[in-house]
């Protein structure tokens, strides 16, 4: 339960006449929030919606509030007010500090007492945890790893030896962070494995889904940026370099070497080739194949739209034969040329 | 080893004349099954293979119960009768009720007799387990969560705190149920997280793979229902709704507060953007990029065919200037057009 | 530390006047290797970079060190030989043989002294496990398995009951070998389970990254061969049969029972449906749509280049009206031909 009044001390926002003993159970959509509910509203199409709202306040830009029902709070930008009050509301597990019995720690460990570490987890030889660190049950942090403040593991989550988180971070559960790069030389008879030499350093406030894995470097380090954002299922090969706020969708996969810029968006299965160079302030739509370096700011897609299997079928058909319709079409062009001069000479 | 008897009495068909006391140590491919081999035939196409089939009895439709030189079992689905003996001769690991001593099992949760809970899982506090359910070897279940009866999960596989499974479900080996969605708010300098309020909510009788990711939702919760089954390595995000008996292939990547129908099928790396509503009966062919929303049943695809490197490279850079080609194909028309008029002007 | 006399005696090369004591810290790339590191040069178009060079010693073709301006050591493939080394310079960790006392073996197992089974790893009833086998924290070997010698599964790797892995495999952690394939037969009201009754069987110097998943068979075992290399993320459903030495990079899924041949390349994120044949020596780039056999060695690949979204919604447009543009220049064509046959005939 939330009051209120804590809403309008974390906002920083003006109460105006608002009653801030008001309690809050929870946060709910616009069209459905209840008496004991907060809602927001970020954009003015729900502006309709906003009318016959029944939420106990609703949080929402100040030219709005005369349209409210109900009590509200103006803020500047009620999407990033939504999000930062939404942790006020958050009922998840908040674990206790200290070692559980069922956790397997190293003695060369540096251990905070203000850290959790829960049962099953693994802390190998010479890891450096930061304060509040909490390592959910099964958590795996290799030999050396260091841990900067705040950083939470979910259950599962693996940090191979090496590897290096700033503060804040979030790993998800069965992640795993510095495993070997795909690395090997081909000889007459198979693969030599090139031993990855390297490891994974991402900075603070990196916030990582379930299920990723971003592989340790070859001979330098793999490397992600300050408050770079990773959804689920991301892959990230060796010795990328990831900018910072760049944000990466689910399943995007990465080849290896490639750099990418700030401020770069990823939708979701977006696919990027290795060795490239991607600038600051690229965007990428879902599935966009991105296979060449790119160097100018915008938006970038690739791919064909979704189709009737039926018709898509008689599409791609074509798709097939493109250069040579372009090559007929030439021919068409210089036919139809002659045929008008001849025609002209004809006049 | 399975008699034909047990085989009759499951499947409830008429064992004719065939001897039901006739073991079978295993099923095996029409042309490969051996004395003491079941097979089965499912479509016409492989009534030449029957003819010298060697078989100790061959699953079949009543109609070519003729054509087989060993006894038959007639059956109107042999394919569905295959899947359904086929459980008989699964030799897979039958757990043992009871929590093994080196689990961690909250003393708050509610674990009934009948269930087995592996070394080294962790049920965290307010759990309830239904009748023989198992979790395997390292095994998560967080705070509060809800499973039915003989719902089964595999080594590693992780269900956060509150997400709720209904009966008769399977989690292979280190899927993840109820990780955060991916949902943030810019800010000047960097990403607000947006607290994850919702959870998961997953029906009776839902198969999901292994490697696979399904978030919790924002504030509503992310919903999978009844009989709906998903393959390895699903990334579902948060708040979609997945309707009944949908199936899901391999790699599938599907973005937020998408809603599916009943009874669609994905076939693997289909990728399927955010907010969108799917009908019901919808068939999407693999890689399909899912960008829009469907409103007829039917099937879809989108993507160009496989050719060689160097016949593909032409065909794209073609694709690159197709608006420009139409615009080209427009113009040629119009000139003919005119070209034909002024032919016939001068007849 | 490495001394260059280790190198030589690993490489079996010719130390001609080079300094054999001279002493090693890591491997640097040839630009920024200092005076206590090893560089190498693979390709000529580094040569301009190598006059530069600081590092203690070079790894390069015989030809080239005349152009060293350090000391060198010459081998037909530099970047073989860097392979080679590679695995001198690294200092992950060795784990020490035994059984810890927190993992969780079954008595009917059969584990040799060298064998290392680390922290809350499991072990179920009739598991072989060759010499020197590796089994890191938490992961998970199901019963019966077998494991050949030099096996290393690392944090919360699943083999399922009754895998078979060869000699000197590695599995990366979270990956997971032998789940249930996608196996289910359609009834009126739902799904009914195929029991997957085969198994997974690896070959020898099998190499498998990090998340990856594949399948146990539905009557056969899925088949990987000897000398395959497998990147994260990669899913192969039930059957699947991988020929040697053929490589499959990051996210690659491939569908149910398709054969795969040997020396064959795929690129991330590929895509291959099921039940198909392809050769040996098949190369296909990344996000590659195989939905058919392939029978002739070469590099495929299919899909549309990356371009501004602005210019490609232009022409995905097009694509969409690709089979109608046909028919729109197989008619001009028609017609332009009739009008020259016009023109010649007024002649």
């Amino acid at each position: 339960m939330v009051t209120l009044g804590e809403l309008v001390t974390l906002l920083g926002c003006e109460p105006g006449s608002v009653d801030t003993s008001i309690e809050l159970d929870r946060i709910a959509p616009l069209g459905r929030a209840g008496p004991r509910e907060l809602a927001f509203i970020a954009e003015p199409r729900y502006l309709s919606t906003l009318k016959s709202c029944t939420a106990a306040c609703v949080l929402l830009k100040p030219e709005w509030q005369g349209d409210s029902p109900v009590p509200s709070l103006g803020v500047a930008d009620p999407y990033l007010a939504y999000a930062r009050v939404s942790a006020l509301f958050d009922l998840g597990p908040a674990p206790e500090a200290g070692v559980h019995p069922g956790a397997f720690v190293d003695a060369s460990a540096s251990i905070p007492a203000s850290a959790s570490i829960g049962p099953g987890a693994c802390v190998e030889a010479d890891v450096v945890l930061g304060e509040n660190v909490v390592l959910s049950h099964g958590a795996h942090v290799g030999r050396g790893a260091k841990l900067g403040d705040n950083c939470r593991l979910w259950p599962g989550a693996v940090l191979y030896h090496g590897v290096v988180l700033g503060d804040d971070c979030v790993v998800h559960a069965n992640t795993v962070i510095g495993a070997d790069g795909f690395g090997f030389a081909r000889h007459s008879d198979g693969w030599e494995k090139i031993s990855q030499l390297g490891s994974v350093r991402i900075g603070n406030r990196v916030d990582i889904g379930a299920g990723v894995t971003i592989d340790r470097g070859a001979l330098d380090d793999t490397v992600i940026a300050d408050d770079v954002i990773i959804d689920d299922q991301v892959h990230i090969a060796h010795n990328c370099v990831i900018g910072r706020r760049t944000a990466i969708a689910g399943c995007v996969g990465m080849a290896g070497s490639t750099v990418v810029g700030e401020d770069c968006t990823f939708a979701g299965q977006v696919g990027v080739s290795g060795h490239l160079k991607i600038c600051d302030n690229a965007h990428f739509t879902g599935q966009a194949k991105v296979a060449r370096k790119v160097e100018e700011p915008g938006s970038y897609s690739s791919g064909t739209p979704l189709e009737a299997t039926r018709q898509w079928r008689k599409n791609a058909v074509r798709f097939g034969q493109l250069d040579a319709m372009h090559r007929r079409l030439v021919k068409l062009e210089a036919k139809l040329d002659a045929l008008g001069e001849a025609a002209s000479d004809d006049d």
